[in-house]
């Protein structure tokens, strides 16, 4: 293959092409520690769709899996790399244009997240979508795992931001799918099905974001409930009428994890935490979260404390974002997306407690209460076998709780290599076999990203009879 | 074939099936009067999805065509007959079950978007999406449209309250996406592929949409201009910092059109009128209508009145609303849907009303201005043949316009059959064909829609060689 290899780095800018295992190291896992990760073939650290595409032209000529990487934050093992593959990193596309006319941004997808909101606010815009991850995820992660955060509760998810991409093909063609008009139905919705597809479609390489204007001032407000039920409930009678700009919640675990790590003075012996934002103009905010901090009191709130300084309230949304940090220190994770429609947010939050005790783990659930989206942390200890095993079996159980429950195994980490194995059982024969005859007439090799959503034997073969649950499920 | 529609009659339930010539008259046309509409086999009307699985697999069985149908409200013909097919119409299909504790609403695709509204509204719960026909567009053509309306400019469209749908695949297989959950990444975005697919992908048997609490008590501020450039310089002012919930543009042409029919007492000599609404909270929304006032008067506004009286404000709603009905009767009209990113709007307009010059003919242009979305109307008289080839001359010029200006060729009406001839070239050939994978995938016979978004024998013939612009394309 060198021979081969040799041909492909001809094509690509000086130092583009990696095959040294020692500098290949640092693109082999994701943020999900996978602790048995591929050794990649190559590494190509693209700096334009050119070098994307005659990377795809020469692993689709030579049958080689493509992992596409931005950030290497993904939580779901996204872009771990596979054997004898090519890892392709675009975390040197970083340009951002933004046009403040049009209030939309062009953007390559190695920019992270917080570059794209820094570079929209010198023009007085705002691009919403924020992962907790947002200063080290990168835009074309968010764009493939169709990431969420914490103002989607009012603001949405990051697909509601794309209106357009360009995206290089199992084949290695470049197309260009949208672009800066904020309502177009010319053709299918293309665009929508490559936002979340995990680079098993295609690999992005430029995005066309919508921004609206920026932000206004938040008022944020801090409560704390002596049970689960409580902060679930006062939840549920806020979203009913208001739309809050953030509504986060952390267990007893969590806020303690927190505590621990950097002392804000966080009431210990709480159940739960909520961290609530009204963005409305000044006169109405203050209005807004006095009807919310009635509603705490209602629900025998402990602590409510409120201010409008953004300071201050930023205090408050990084003890949020360093939630998952804090628990990692405390032993080795396994971290859940699991979501549910907003009312069943108490009962599994309650049924991931009963979990935790049948097993004897540590569980810490933080959660987008608003969207009913929570992740829960299995903490284990490494060195203990039998923990290890009773943390995995919960993770099961929390999904299977998820799903009995009528949620979901994923609300915005995505699948990728660690929950593939629910997927099937979560979606049900027919929609995962209408999932394959897509990725079939998409990527007939299955070169692109194998292993993420899709099994990666099943990939391969679809939608061959073999493994097409059509005929069985015909009936239905 | 009687014998085998016997067979059909037997599965479905009394008098779903019609194949008398008289009755099935008024399933033929839809709002885009096509004056050469197909005449069907048989029309079913449907009553559960049952009975839309027994018509596609018995559509299946014998390669017969089949045309969903809703309210047949299509202004683009994605809804008139085909020669020898079935009109599936699921006008009885009209249940509505509000959650409020969720804000979801799962719906029948019969019911009409104003019944979705009227029974949210009961909940204290809002359906924002509100194309001018909502009264009597159903749920089902709003989704199979991806549908725009009024308040885009502000809460979106139609996929961003979808949330999930029930869907009746082309093998007859019925299969659910989604669900009522806020955030859900677990395998490919299939819901949204499905919305907009007019109906060539699958037929949607329910949906179910996300709500937001009710909206507040609007503002409306109307205002007109001496020149075409003055209002669109105006719309970009506003949008640059605010949010209006509505920023709706009429030409002279349409202002006219609409007094001669209403006696409204609307300035006929102005050249644009733009009518504004704020939902901001009451405070605040004042300092808005007062920002927004002083930039219409900065650009030379006329009159400019604003009221936060409901009914007067809808008074004006209404007659924005009334549009296109009020044109229809100055002539017989074609009905464009183009659109351009919002500070080429202006270029658009005024190359509009260069095109009705050239030509000869009367265009009365009105748009959802704030999405850069316009409807221009091209009047011609039908008994004058030189002037209806002139109105089909501008027709296709103002696609070409949009094109030329990064614009669509459809912002929300969808493609239908109206509009198939300009998709290839607006998509190109790559995205073009790959919109025809999907197709095939899903459709491999061809049977749902044909004719609409893909060209009838190309979805029939494609992915084959002959229609695949795959391989000269392939250079990209």
């Amino acid at each position: 293959m060198e021979t081969e290899l040799a041909e492909l780095e001809a094509q690509l800018p000086a130092g583009c092409l990696i095959t040294k295992p020692e500098t290949m190291e640092a693109y082999r896992r994701d943020r999900a520690n996978d602790p048995h990760p591929g050794m990649p073939l190559a590494v190509v650290r693209a700096t334009s769709t050119a070098d994307v595409q005659a990377t795809v032209r020469f692993a689709a000529a030579h049958g080689i899996p493509v992992v596409p990487r931005g950030a290497g934050s993904s939580l779901s093992g996204g872009s771990t790399a596979v054997d004898g593959g090519i890892v392709l990193s675009v975390d040197r596309m970083r340009e951002i244009t933004i046009d403040p006319v049009t209030r939309t941004a062009f953007v390559q997808p190695g920019a992270l997240n917080a570059e794209v909101k820094a570079a929209a606010a010198e023009h007085g815009c705002w691009y919403p979508p924020d992962p907790a991850s947002f200063e080290f995820c990168s835009i074309g992660g968010n764009v493939a795992t169709n990431a969420g955060g914490l103002c989607c509760v009012k603001y949405g998810v990051t697909t509601d931001y794309v209106l357009g991409m360009t995206v290089v093909l199992a084949d290695g063609r470049a197309v260009t799918l949208g672009g800066p008009r904020l309502k177009d139905v010319a053709g299918l919705s293309l665009t929508k099905l490559f936002v979340g597809s995990e680079g098993t479609l295609g690999i992005i390489t430029e995005v066309c974001l919508r921004l609206i204007p920026a932000q206004r001032l938040r008022t944020t407000l801090v409560a704390t409930f002596p049970t689960l039920d409580d902060s679930t409930n006062t939840v549920l009678e806020i979203t009913k009428t208001m739309r809050p700009s953030m509504c986060e919640f952390m267990d007893r675990v969590t806020i303690n994890a927190v505590e621990d790590d950097v002392h804000m003075g966080l009431d210990r012996d709480a159940e739960a935490m909520l961290i609530i934002q009204s963005d409305e103009p000044a006169e109405h905010a203050g209005r807004e979260i006095a009807d919310i901090e009635r509603i705490c009191r209602d629900n025998h709130a402990g602590e409510v404390f409120s201010t409008d300084d953004p300071d201050e309230g930023e205090q408050f949304i990084a003890a949020r974002r360093h939630a998952i940090p804090a628990v990692e220190k405390t032993g080795t994770i396994l971290l859940e997306d699991v979501g549910v429609p907003v009312p069943l947010l108490g009962r599994l939050v309650d049924g991931i407690a009963e979990i935790a005790g049948q097993r004897d783990v540590t569980i810490a659930v933080m959660a987008h209460a608003g969207d009913g989206n929570t992740h829960p942390l299995v903490v284990f200890d490494p060195t203990d076998a039998a923990q290890e095993e009773r943390a995995h079996t919960a993770y099961g159980e929390i999904m299977d709780l998820a799903m009995g429950l009528g949620g979901t195994i994923t609300g915005e980490h995505g699948v990728g290599r660690l929950k593939q194995p629910w997927l099937g059982a979560y979606l049900g024969d027919d929609v995962y076999e209408l999932n394959h005859r897509i990725k079939a007439a998409l990527d007939p090799q299955g070169i692109l990203n194998p292993g993420v959503v899709f099994n990666r034997e099943q990939a391969a073969a679809a939608p061959s009879a073999a493994h097409d649950p059509s005929a069985s499920a015909a009936a239905s």
